[in-house]
């Protein structure tokens, strides 16, 4: 699957999108019909409202503005499957009851994909070249907007499912692999200097990775491996949850107001922990890689560490010089797996990695205009910036300069974190 | 439908058992598998809830303690599909959560009920004649709390779809009427005095409507049919939303908070009142009993229109001689239909009326012992009677003596109000 | 001090009315300016509301429309020292923030109540012969207003010092009996009947406590005093807040959200019970009434007991024959004290009894129009009947008619409850 | 009034100490008694727990770690004192609950700072040799600290007095300058490049303000003066808050659940906007800088304006050189003053500056350990940074490397910006 196609033809963007679009088909195929409506927490969407939101998103940007004579397939859906954006007129269904809707069916909701798949290939293939540009790359957006929820299905279902005291699995099917012993952590050095961050001006990137340019990096140093639960383990038992002296302050109420004494997922069943995954409970493995914590818990262990987390600027030097790649969705696994190996590794792939950055604009970002401008400029406030893609993140969605952001106190999607050190 | 049979042989009761029970699945068959799991707000159950719930009834209440070696189709289902019993020992899943579970899907639960009819027949033939007197007691209240869900899935369904914008229909073929004129309203005068209400010992009731004493009942009148919706949008058009003059303090600070305009289901659109329906959107019927509303509505209306409600001593008295029969479940109308003839009326279906009487112990009740004493009395408390059963409810379920109770706000049962004045 | 004074005059009233505003202002005396601001709680009002809402009633009701030429001390207080007329057109300032205002400063509300006092005088004194009627019922009422003022003025005080971990005293100075236990509880037997109970047409009353009417009893009985702290230590010794099988659902609902143990104001320290009085905190003494229950705990307790709560048809009947006297304002203890002597006693003072009777209106019941017509009926919804007045009531603003309410969760109030059964 | 005086000496200090304990006092000389308690949202304490806190800390960190034979006020108003430090062990009391405790009384409050303040000057003299220097410190940081509440107090009486519908005032006789046009807006250019920000390791600074480290700065234009009342009208008059086009997303939820309609204080009065000052309320000086604003709202009108805010990093780089002057508390106007001359100015005093910078660690920062590091760390996410001080801050309390904090949509604190550019 490539949203980003080598050869750039009207046929290779065809390809690429019917491919994506039965990449989210396929996702959802192990789903009962019952499980697509489900929403348990406001920022877990239900699977059919992913299913529709990604179609409403072409029928907006492309095929309403771009298409002659195109007819939407229910002029009522722009409510209902807007997400947030503004300024397109038709309002949007609250964020917090997209479960609250069993209307139209799933049924309904596939024949609505279908009408937009139609009317899509029919846009690229006989667009004028005038229009084509702006449509090309409003078609790439839609891709990767696709793709990013298509890892939002899966944690999505994940966290709706969790719910259930039945412990119903998303797939039962998923190997699991024997629990073992983390490898050694290492520490690796980086002279820092005035580096450059950023996408650059050529290939597709989101407006939020530009402009490129140049930051000022005192040396530091970065764990050549994500922590482990194993490592994190060791926090829980020595009474981290317990002790105010390691919390931020948001971070601390937060704990106390939600109880938390664990990462998200885990289950502590007869006095051994297990945890939660796509494919049902499992044994908490304490080679793995420590998932679905918050900014907080990830700041709480490093400083009960002694240690700090990387800023994005000093995760994407690092990893300037290394191969983008690792155990993303391609690989099938649904789940992190241990480091293996030497040198610093799962810069890419398992989780995506907290970093000591606020989700702020680069110097000189400017957000685009219109609605579609809304897509990431709007979200500058309050959010911390995560690296490296993840487990269920495509290969092809990811970038060196790519930037993904949370709420710190989030802890549904596949995110860990790496220590670091300032010299 | 019987569930109390005059024969009263096990194989009348079996049949009456396998009646109620395909009535519960024949009023499911409208339903789309997405609309078996929705829950818009906490007291309106999804129908996958009523379904599993009214079997769990019998399984622990009648097969746990009185079938030998019957075994549960899923132990876990006793937490799931408790509604509130506390005694039993389960524990119970929300309220407010019934539409948050996936899982057990819906063929799932119509397996469960199948295991718990099969078990259930059983039990009524091979039980011996030692326990039989208390089994049968507890079927017969299995059955009325089954066919009071029957009532409840139609008011659940009705409110659950109601909140989607694009306005579905249970049923896209029932017939309606034609919107017509309200009759005149007489008055109908009672001498009082020294009255009795409430079952007598022999036959199946409740407890709650046990024992029969004496009341004593200054002269009253009370009207001869429903308010009409003619009459309640005088009330709307006279500003009787926006004056405080006419309500409760309750009352006023609900209309406040929720904004209320008119009647739950009352639209207006394009300047004509429209309601929902369980057949989809109907231009309002001024000869049609106004329905859909609170004790707080139903209490303004008399305020303002210098009456009160009857008290459920007055509504007792009145309808002693008259027949228990009206607009039923089994009409198959699905609505209240306009008071037509003379004499008093509509006292039995078409709508539960609203009475000026706190849901309270009559004198001497004494509330069973265990869990299934939990059913009526631990309600007796800022709840008000409601009496006379409506188009949802079955004719055999109900009583003269029958007492349904809610609480002063609530609005999505078929509910309405008669006037009434002491002389 | 006798807001009913028996001759009648001019004279007489405007002694009455200095007497009762003098009290007023006496029981702020022991408060810091400090404390007269204080609401910890919205129901909890603070002092200097207290001061100026009753001065209020007698500038709205009394002076504006019958005194010609007045000026009202300041027009912005209407808004701010209204407490619910929704009628007078001045609005209300929220009620839960009322502690939110500084100003005016406590001197300034005194100053208000100086302006007052001054030109009720003067309208009592020159009001024109044909509109004294009138005039006179209205003060009567804002007389009978401030002394429930009065009362409320203590618990609130009791309610808001109560929430300071240092414990403040309202007066340090009251003496506290030596603890003792119960005397034994005997039971007195009734006939019942068809009896009579509410106000008569003559002298003073309450709107909600007219048309005096028939009302049938069964016979029944009733405990000789009020249950006392050692018997409902025992239900607090048993469990009794933790299982739900005594509880009303709503009360359960209650006990579990804020978390109860015990009445409002127990402490247990050291392993010994102790209770806050408004002299400060002292031992538990067994043989006091038990104090400051919500209706839930005394239905609990009578559940647990195997009894009830008396109707408060059943107390009016069974006090008719009782001399209005007993422990009030008047004796100067601010505690209840324990059931001393024979024969059903503590029916007056002491503690106001929770009846098992909901707040509603006896037959006939008619409001009176207008904004003071808003005084007694918006209520009768939600509430429940207390009947025979307190430790901090007036005597001689009791009557054996008078229906004091509150909400079934509401504790803060000196609140108990007597048994009784019906045989 | 100087908390870093130049001589150094312990009499020196002394004397600050003096001078600082007795500004908290003169501050609060206007107030009524019944204004020390006063609390309307949880974020503006009462005057006098600002007076008792302030106290705590020295008691806490000082007097009962190096004052030998110290004995507490009272050792309970640890608990009621304390705002936030974990560590202590006391616990504390709630925050949105300081203005429930009308005990101690404003009087004992003084007796408790006059107890400190005796203790204070004797271990400031007697503290042996060994202990001095740790003493130095933490009395340097005391006496910031209570600089800090020195302005918290004022904004905290100008909120809580803002909230009583009689617009009392802090100070009727502040002179209120007559309203003028605002001077011309000028950009003012700086070539960035690696620069130096923070504080060095010498002369006291909070432990946030360190290490100075290099920044990289790209090319910037900074306005010559804050965004004024005419400027900003302008804005609110183009339907700025009703379009979400320039707001971010966090940011237009708080303008819609809040209402938002103009910065806080504002009020349209008779069709003229006028704003309430310390000094109470006056017609809006379209000369003055707009101030009251949450970081919303700043960045919401450089989004309308096509421009942006500066970094931290900018604003430093540009204020490095600039005389640290300005309209702080020691002018006594209480209030933000019109922008006049030339070059750029109004970057120290008037009001403090939102940046586009989030609160975060310095490269290699790490927070103290023990309580007293609980100080600044602990809030490093979520806040944004502020720069400059403002009229209600002591100008010898500021330093160019201060960093002042706050969540985005508080709206309290003496706040305005500037608009910056990249080139
Ligand atoms: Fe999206
Ligand atoms: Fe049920
Ligand atoms: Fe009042
Ligand atoms: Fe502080």
């Amino acid at each position: 699957m490539h949203p980003t196609p080598t050869d750039g033809t009207r046929a290779g963007l065809a390809d690429e999108f019917r491919r994506v679009r039965a990449l989210t088909e396929h996702l959802c195929e192990p789903l009962a019909i019952e499980d697509y409506g489900l929403q348990v927490v406001p920022e877990a969407s239900p699977p059919k409202w992913h299913l529709a939101h990604v179609s409403w998103f072409y029928e907006t940007f492309l095929l309403m503005p771009s298409l002659d004579g195109y007819r939407p397939f229910d002029p009522r859906f722009a409510h209902l499957f807007n997400s947030y954006y503004e300024q397109t007129g038709s309002g949007f269904w609250p964020r917090a009851e997209r479960g609250l809707l069993s209307r139209p069916r799933v049924e309904e909701v596939y024949d609505y994909r279908r009408h937009v798949d139609t009317a899509m290939l029919r846009l690229i293939e006989c667009c004028d070249a005038e229009r084509w540009p702006r449509v090309e790359l409003r078609l790439r957006i839609g891709l990767n907007h696709e793709q990013q929820h298509q890892e939002l299905l899966l944690t999505d279902i994940k966290r709706n499912l969790a719910h259930n005291p039945l412990r119903p699995a998303y797939r039962a099917d998923l190997a699991a692999p024997a629990p073992g012993a983390p490898e050694p952590l290492n520490w690796v050095s980086f002279d820092g200097g005035l580096v450059e961050i950023g996408a650059g001006a050529e290939g597709f990137a989101y407006d939020n990775e530009r402009p490129r340019h140049r930051v000022f990096l005192e040396p530091f140093a970065l764990a050549d491996r994500l922590v482990s639960n194993a490592e994190f383990l060791a926090f829980v038992e020595d009474g981290g949850y317990h002790d105010p002296a390691h919390w931020l302050s948001d971070g601390w109420a937060r704990v106390r107001a939600e109880g938390w004494e664990a990462p998200l997922y885990w289950e502590r069943v007869d006095g051994r922990w297990q945890t939660l995954t796509l494919g049902g409970m499992r044994p908490l493995d304490p080679a793995e890689p420590v998932c679905h914590l918050s900014y907080y818990e990830a700041d709480a262990y490093a400083s009960w560490a002694g240690k700090s987390l990387p800023t994005e600027a000093q995760w994407e030097h690092a990893a300037a010089g290394v191969a983008l790649a690792g155990n993303f969705l391609d690989s099938g696994l649904l789940h992190p797996r241990p480091a293996r190996g030497s040198g610093i590794r799962q810069l890419f792939g398992d989780l995506w990695e907290w970093t000591a950055s606020a989700y702020l604009a680069y110097p000189g970002y400017r957000a685009p205009g219109g609605a579609i401008g809304e897509y990431n400029g709007k979200f500058m406030c309050n959010q911390m910036v995560l690296r490296g893609g993840s487990c269920v993140s495509s290969r092809d969605h990811l970038r060196l300069s790519y930037r993904n952001f949370f709420y710190p106190h989030e802890r549904w999607q596949f995110k860990g974190f790496r220590l670091a050190e300032v010299e």
